[in-house]
């Protein structure tokens, strides 16, 4: 039976939640990945090196039987630099959100005031934290990531020390705007490699496929395919996996967020076999973010072979991608 | 208090439904309109005179306290034309669906071949039976009613004498077309007056207001709207009306299909009042209709009033659009 081996796998952006939701699918991405960076946006987002430290002290409390490092993020705030001095050792970047723009997102930017955040970047950039946006505007829904590009291209021009990370990108415009700039990076998800609007809204609306940024053309779907099948140097994949309570999702007012942290690396297989590119996703899922962050994730080895997989209905109250369906993936063993 | 009257209502394109739903939902319609064009994509489409005038006949029992014209369509195919000849009288249009793209609509048309369609086009010509076109595309989501525009086009140009209606349409591309043909009608929904996908997909999901066509960009909004409240002349109101019972709305994989009924003329007197257009409604909602499809529909008052009106969280098992809101009109009389 074909097997495939990754070793270190990370994944760059990840939604743990907190409390008992935390509890159920902290686990689910210790068991595969050596780490994940952890986003931010909790009900009240972490705001104080208190709030980062404890909450990853219930990270790892969470998922104890596995070795798991969970990268720390703060959420984007006009931070005074004696306070990222502080807190440095503690975080591997900060999250920055446009106010309003997603889940828990109230609290963030509503505007890109080079000079008021002139002084928080640049000590970023000396204390070598790289900044992860969330790059949408509030424009119309097919158009928000596209005209996002020149909030990119003004922090990237102003701050070319600033590693800036274009989180969860969905479109052409993003991948075109991927080399322009030195200092921008991207995560990818498995989802918007594998959706277009048409899986949302195209036959029946599918709650589980509702996601932020939405999932966009066809064109732009080859564009990401593009880069994160060549493992393009300054791509990562970040899952972006999102939980929430299967009644939040089956209901009038469906929340974004598709859940695939248990299921990404048996996709990721799927779709780089494929288009024959299996050999490079050992650097899309790993190598590119260590160079990138700079982070040593302690050796983990994760075998899949190639047999059938059925998706779990769900994972606790949680409904993952694909529920139900077979995936031509399954994760062997992990050491 | 500010009162404005209808005459006549029509609403050009309407699903009933059958059985229970057809029962509960029918009276709704009967109740404030004159008449309606009754689509006959039901589980066994309508492709017989004797499953037509059967339909009809339940229509007519489900809503014996109003006057009320249920103007019937047959489900295009490739009719006889001493069939056509037989059933004419019994029928206002043949309504045309493109295989598979909509709901109940997997016997409808799957290739536009001219030499085949044209014996039951030109029988249709020459009995001045209009020819109703849901006109989409198997494309990317967006796309599909504009991708379909050669095809209207080819009918038009192929069948001048043959009354081309494109139903519910909700694009820029298609108020562009209507004015090139002389035989090319349209119908505009309510909701269409309304949406965009933003307000689908923008924020949370939204199932209540997922339908095919889905509701398109804020350029296409904004070109149904200036035909729209202008009353262009070739363009009548069509609800589109489509109910579900609410657990194929609120589940995985949600059925498309905006329940609309019993808040059209509401709805349409908000939107019309807001762009103080209210004096082109009645030629909106009943007048064009009328010269288009030569129907005299009997005598029909509808007074609104403005004040306050509170949308119910559902009309038996299916929850309409705008549920538990606020209109600013109300239906104060029928007579």
């Amino acid at each position: 039976m074909k097997k495939h081996i990754l070793l270190m796998p990370l994944d760059m952006h990840l939604h743990l939640r907190d409390g008992v939701m935390l509890e159920n699918i902290a686990p689910l991405t210790a068991y595969s990945f050596s780490g994940a960076v952890i986003m931010p946006n909790l009900i009240s987002p972490i705001t104080t090196k208190e709030d980062l430290v404890a909450y990853k002290e219930r990270i790892v409390a969470a998922a104890p039987n596995d070795y798991f490092e969970p990268y720390m993020t703060l959420f984007y705030q006009n931070y005074d630099k004696n306070f990222l001095v502080d807190v440095a050792e503690e975080i591997t970047a900060i999250k920055l959100y446009p106010a309003g723009i997603t889940t828990n997102s109230d609290d963030g930017v509503s505007s890109f005031d080079i000079k008021e955040m002139r002084p928080t970047l640049e000590a970023m950039s000396q204390l070598g934290i790289p900044l992860c946006i969330h790059g949408e505007t509030d424009g119309f829904v097919m158009d928000r990531e596209a005209e996002f590009m020149p909030i990119y291209e003004l922090l990237a021009k102003n701050f070319p020390d600033l590693k800036i990370i274009m989180e969860h990108i969905t479109t052409k415009a993003a991948v075109d705007m991927l080399d322009k700039y030195d200092n921008l990076y991207a995560t990818i998800t498995v989802h918007h490699l594998l959706l277009t609007l048409d899986d949302v809204v195209g036959g029946m609306m599918q709650p589980h496929l509702f996601c932020k940024p939405i999932a966009k053309r066809p064109e732009d779907l080859d564009a990401l395919l593009s880069i994160a099948l060549e493992a393009h140097p300054k791509v990562m994949f970040g899952s972006d996996s999102a939980p929430h309570p299967c009644n939040k999702k089956e209901s009038c007012g469906c929340a974004a967020g598709v859940f695939t942290a248990p299921i990404a690396l048996q996709l990721l297989c799927e779709i780089f076999e494929q288009f024959d590119k299996l050999d490079n996703l050992q650097t899309f899922v790993s190598d590119n973010a260590q160079g990138i962050y700079g982070i040593c994730p302690e050796f983990k080895e994760v075998v899949l072979e190639k047999r059938p997989f059925v998706v779990p209905d769900a994972y606790s109250n949680v409904v993952p991608m694909y529920a139900g369906e077979t995936l031509s993936w399954a994760i062997e063993s992990v050491d």
